[in-house]
């Protein structure tokens, strides 16, 4: 089969490898339908991401076919269409009987085209099936399904849930890429009073307030004082660092009001700098975290009653064997204006299913 | 009267000042009995809270008699035995409304000796006294309650509560001074499975032990490692910060364990490096706060009853007049082994009352 290997640092490629076979007997082998690319993808081929080793096929998020289960899968059978989740979860360990499926210590947690090879390919292997795959209502396609692999429940457990946002809440989300705008779309659930966007580019700003954004702010102008003007010089309840670099997040420990919560949801490849001298008397909660993906059902139940906007995030597709070009397109969105490349899908023709 | 005047860093005096009068309707004038000294009055002398003026009386903690009330005090009357609160509560605003007194807005918070003359004097005024000041159980001394003005619900709210101590917990506390040791105690309340206290000082450890640490280490000894080695690897469920430098807040987020707290309780001078880079994908919960001290009617339960061990943290007494040198016994804590030093009570005697 065909598949998207990364091959050390600036080095990848989509070329031959072999098919995936059952090693577990807990195992699943799907058939990629549809497939997309995560901006932690680009941070594994800027060499952000160290264990990542070469000859690891990338990719997170997928939806497709069951074709194989070993003969420990109790919950799907070939033929099943599923979402495969960014996160593998045994099920046994300490975290997942807690529903903290991220930390999972049987081998599960963020393992897919991280510690093994992922989804960017024509077939995944997907260990501990029956938790790490959710079958799919049929009302959802496989464009809309595939944001609820990764983005969609990372922004509302780790942006939205972890950062605690409620009715009457000002919530400011710090960058409007696809992980904000999903935080965005979903901080909305909960009837906040306003939601403030903060990026450096405008068109990311506009499909913000198309996601429910109520005010948009240049991330060069100063939008510390938008926040203080609109909150009475409090601050907000809620801020949300969707970027994941240390001005982001510093900017959003100013934001916050006493007793405010920032919800890290960024992926940081450096420190920031907390400056306790101003935040150790303000009553502040600062939160980080992997997506556990416990809220994956719930989403997907949204998602088939219409009540995510998951397609607007999409703005190109390709079919899969033109994973370079969509790489290229996806990496370059300043000029692309790329929020979510989906390859594949709805029922993607350009390979033959294989035979079980 | 008398009271401990600041007068610009390090520089300070038990002077002649002029008696308390009511300003407010709402106010109260309080004889003090007994008062302590707190680890941020020693921040204040050094320059290190440089929005206290010179010409301010220190002090934010006593136990005393009400001796004038204003026209709108509803709840105690001259006469009443009462600890002043180190946090004082307008009972109005959007904070307090929701509890959350240290941060009022309506002019309380953290007042007492911090922006108006505080308590290590002969008489204080208290502003908003009918949430500032708490009735007095007879069955408390003077030398116990005063340990609620501060130290103990700052360790139990601050440290403990945002902490989410559990039943089962491994807890580390980093700093075994008086709020360390309050921590330990109050997260004792909890039955955590071990508690660790970490410092330099070998009599501060052992006063962790008696106060119900399971486990002490030293801080220049690796402790991350006695954590590591006692929880399989994983970290603590909650680590708390008790001294108020980057050092120890740093050693705090390398000690926690995935999906954990850090709950900082330390007054901080300078920012801290937080180690994003490690931490984004961990699930880490850090918390900073000030007291609210909506906890103080129950620990003044719970010490009337018996159940804090508040009397084992006073390590001096002195009479109020001796307040310089109590100062120096509790600033010089590495070679006196102070931890908390009490002025006055159980019912002094060198200040005649006044008469009302």
């Amino acid at each position: 089969m065909k598949g998207y290997v990364f091959h050390g640092p600036g080095r990848s490629a989509w070329e031959d490898i072999p098919d995936p076979d059952l090693k577990e007997p807990t195992d699943a082998v799907v058939r990629v339908d549809a497939v997309t690319i995560c901006g932690t993808d680009l941070h594994i081929l800027k060499g952000d991401v160290p264990e990542v080793r070469p000859g690891t096929v990338l990719g997170h998020e997928a939806v497709g076919e069951i074709v194989e289960v070993g003969t420990d899968v109790r919950t799907v059978r070939p033929g099943d269409r599923v979402l495969v989740s960014c996160i593998t979860a045994c099920g046994r360990c300490r975290y997942c009987r807690e529903g903290v499926y991220g930390q999972c210590l049987g081998g599960g947690g963020w393992i897919l085209g991280h510690l093994i090879d992922g989804t960017q390919a024509e077939y995944v292997r997907v260990p501990y099936a029956d938790l790490s795959v959710h079958p799919l209502p049929g009302a959802v396609t496989d464009q809309d399904a595939v944001l609820l692999a990764d983005i969609f429940p990372t922004a509302y457990e780790v942006g939205v849930l972890n950062g605690s946002v409620r009715p009457g809440d000002t919530v400011v989300v710090v960058g409007a890429g696809p992980i904000g705008l999903a935080a965005v779309a979903t901080a909305r659930l909960f009837a906040p009073e306003r939601i403030i966007a903060v990026d450096l580019a405008g068109a990311r700003l506009e499909a913000a307030r198309k996601l429910g954004a109520d005010a948009v702010a240049d991330a060069r102008e100063t939008p510390e004082q938008l926040v203080a003007d609109l909150t009475g010089g409090l601050g907000a309840d809620v801020v949300i660092e969707a970027v994941g670099v240390p001005e982001t997040f510093e900017m959003c420990t100013r934001m916050v009001r006493p007793g405010g919560h920032v919800a890290n949801v960024g992926v940081h490849g450096k420190p920031a700098t907390l400056h306790l001298e101003d935040l150790w008397i303000k009553n502040v909660t600062i939160t980080t975290g992997l997506v556990d993906t416990r809220s994956t059902p719930t989403l997907l139940r949204m998602a088939a009653s219409g009540r995510l906007p998951t397609a607007q995030l999409v703005t190109h597709t390709f079919p899969l064997e033109r994973m370079e070009e969509a790489y290229g397109v996806f990496a370059g969105a300043a000029d692309t204006g790329a929020l979510k490349v989906v390859l594949g899908g709805p029922r993607r023709e350009v390979v033959a299913p294989r035979t079980v």
